[in-house]
């Protein structure tokens, strides 16, 4: 690993663990293109982006990282979570620029249990602030 | 890159594009555990992993692979396919042992149009070889 990717991680640890909602909007870039796990077009406002996130990270409960992989100012991270009682395990592909700030944001989520848990609570959420919400599961 | 996962990476390519099942029998280790993108249990025998990826490799239409992320023994493979008209993004996560063996593969796919395409193709399949299927959609 090289010093900027642990320094990234480092901060990045810090920001969702702590809840740190300043950190948050400080880390992403306002280029971000951010891909939710649920829908396939991408949001591409930094409000957007941190309305999902925000959001997300009160929705996980026993959020853990575990495996990190490298390639140059690309990162994807491994993680496992609970939402609704349903475990899940996902990956946050992240793409850096050269301030350490995230451009590219993409999510992904597996099992399905795990992933329609997620898309029914965020969508509760969605909805709650008068926004439009992703395809309903049932 | 290391030398090792650049070799992987290359006679892993070989075998998904050529559709080489003989070189994906021999690059799985015989203690592989292969969890999909739908079920979160995982499948502890390498007769189960094959058929899923036998499988996979048939349904995904217009299959590529993106970045690569690497740490050491473990690799994040990032993939984009079709199927029944859906696209979809993907994520290998592969663990090799020292031989260049596959002893553990996750894989994941966003967003939830195309999760539910794969997971319906593959229990017609599974429904088809006589083996228990996944959850059902609808």
């Amino acid at each position: 690993m090289e010093k900027f990717q642990q320094e990234f991680i480092d901060r990045w640890h810090q920001i969702v663990f702590n809840k740190d909602l300043k950190g948050l909007e400080e880390i992403i870039s306002d280029k971000i293109i951010f891909y939710s796990p649920v829908v396939f077009k991408p949001k591409n406002t930094k409000e957007e982006a941190l309305f999902v996130l925000t959001n997300v990270i009160e929705v996980f409960q026993d959020f853990k990282y575990h495996r990190e992989f490298f390639n140059g100012k690309n990162l994807s991270l491994e993680f496992s979570a609970n939402v609704a009682g349903k475990s899940l395990k996902g990956i946050d592909l992240i793409e850096i620029d050269d301030n350490g700030k995230i451009i590219n944001m993409e999510v992904l989520i597996r099992p399905l249990s795990g992933i329609i848990a997620l898309g029914e609570d965020m969508n509760r959420r969605f909805s709650n602030a008068g926004r439009e919400t992703g395809p309903l599961i049932k």
